[in-house]
């Protein structure tokens, strides 16, 4: 930790010479495009977020020394965090010259074509003590969402499309519009390998077995941070997102022997908002992200009963 | 279960001869005393609670009518719930004569003192489509009191204090304005033998092993409850308390012939806003229920560590 710490301090406020570029499977919070401030990338697999004004940008980079130095943290949680490389002085991506930016692991760095859904958790994104412009600004879009109704809200997705060999994103605005069947089936359509851009098919779940089942899939991931979530009083992730990626190639390739492995994971992103948690668990992410997995579960008990009439279809010389 | 709803149509709207009076043992809610509309008991161990105004009476009845005869709702589960009887014409506490109330078994009954707490569990108290004027009133009190930064607050409880052979009770205004350090006193104090009256005492503990602790006590139960609510979608129980009731005497006259089993037990109360789960878990209050576990759990580890310095002092012959 101590050869991190020190690799940090060095590059804190230094500059970078590297050639940066505007992320490509980025699929919620602030965008860099069109000249707006948002987050960038390197081809060495680092991901640039600029430092939030208002002190948001200091409170998460301050969140990120505290959680990547907490011994009290296991190990085995530690890995669903980007791994934290200090602040770095670079040129924003709205050409306002050059501006601290966290300095993250690019957790979509070494897939291929990687589909990735941002979903942030919890039944309310505001917390004690916030201003009453911002408590009212989130309670009124945590009413609108899922937040309240479900515990989350998917806050978007982009699906690899591998017939037309392309990405598919879901549009912003049909997104914050989900009630709980329009969460439900797009859950279903994240992992399916039929047209995404075609809203009249049914998701096929193609890849619900694959990407969300099995010991190391997303609910097993899911699982364990609930386990630590149970009884963690160290922190309140407020307005956090658990980002899930997987690659639907590998999948599809499976027993090739250029097939990438299939990876499907689970990342925590956005700490702008994460406070102390004195003793208390956080029961906020701790309910969303049961709500979440059950949400998950039954996608997987679905597709294995559709797997059962299959079998039983077979059995029975039909 | 039909001649028990054979029993229930022949007693709605009928009248009762029986002598009926004010509970003793409510800590919280409408209380019928000096002529107020409040819950009776009768003295065969039956409560009769007024249905409330405003449809939400005839909305808890209906609760109590879907969960009594619902087959998905497992036994075991059951039991945490009051035994209902219908409903039943009786005379109202506030003399206005005959009103309709529910039916229950009045969950004190067979304890000779008993002491008993309630603890509304949630973050929040209202939920998605309630007026403006309901959501606003909810949301102030989940707010001013524990409701929102703990996931439950503590609404009221009562002591047997064994040494005055009198119950002690917390006073409703200051156990609304405890923040999280007063609710896990509190906590601690209802387990406690030291005098409850005197607040400059540190409570002991003394009952929390076996009221909190062992294989029938207060936490196993609610561990069997969140296991059940991790997956239920049946129901989404809004605003509903948590009972614990046990029976310190049973503990001090441990051994002698006459002591009464202790019984720590958990009963969910007050439904009259329970919705339809839709599908989806009650991540409300599986989060707050949660974070009240990590309090007791908090609670029983502090005292196990307390009985480990005192037996090794003994060890070591000091």
């Amino acid at each position: 930790m101590n050869s991190r710490n020190s690799d940090r301090r060095d590059c804190i406020y230094s500059c970078t010479k590297k050639m940066l570029k505007v992320p490509e499977h980025q699929v919620a919070g602030h965008i860099a495009s069109d000249g707006k401030l948002g987050p960038l990338v390197d081809d060495q697999g680092r991901f640039f977020k600029p430092l939030q004004g208002d002190s948001r940008g200091e409170h998460e980079a301050k969140f990120y020394e505290s959680f990547t130095s907490n011994k009290k943290v296991p190990d085995h949680i530690h890995r669903y965090f980007p791994v934290y490389h200090g602040t770095q002085l670079v040129e924003a991506s709205d050409g306002s010259g050059k501006l601290p930016h966290l300095v993250l692991d690019d957790v979509v760095s070494g897939y291929a074509n990687p589909s990735v859904m941002d979903v942030k958790i919890g039944s309310r994104t505001w917390y004690p003590d916030v201003s009453e412009e911002y408590f009212k600004k989130c309670i009124k879009k945590d009413r609108q969402t899922t937040t309240v109704s479900l515990g989350f809200r998917v806050s978007g997705f982009k699906i690899f499309d591998h017939q037309e060999s392309s990405f598919w994103r879901a549009e912003k605005k049909l997104v914050l519009g989900y009630n709980a069947d329009g969460a439900r089936l797009a859950l279903r359509k994240f992992v399916s390998s039929n047209s995404p851009a075609d809203s009249n098919l049914t998701p096929n779940c193609a890849f619900a077995s694959e990407v969300y089942g099995g010991c190391n899939g997303i609910l097993a991931q899911l699982l364990e941070l609930k386990d630590w979530f149970e009884t963690q009083t160290l922190y309140h992730f407020n307005s956090c997102s658990i980002l899930m990626i997987y690659e639907n190639e590998s999948i599809l390739m499976k027993g090739g022997d250029d097939a990438p492995a299939p990876r499907a994971q689970v990342k925590l992103v956005d700490f702008a908002h994460v406070l102390d948690g004195n003793g208390v668990i956080d029961h906020n992410f701790l309910g969303g992200l049961c709500s979440f997995i059950k949400f998950i579960k039954d996608i997987l008990q679905s597709v294995e009963k559709h797997d059962e009439t299959d079998t039983s279809l077979l059995e029975n010389g039909r």
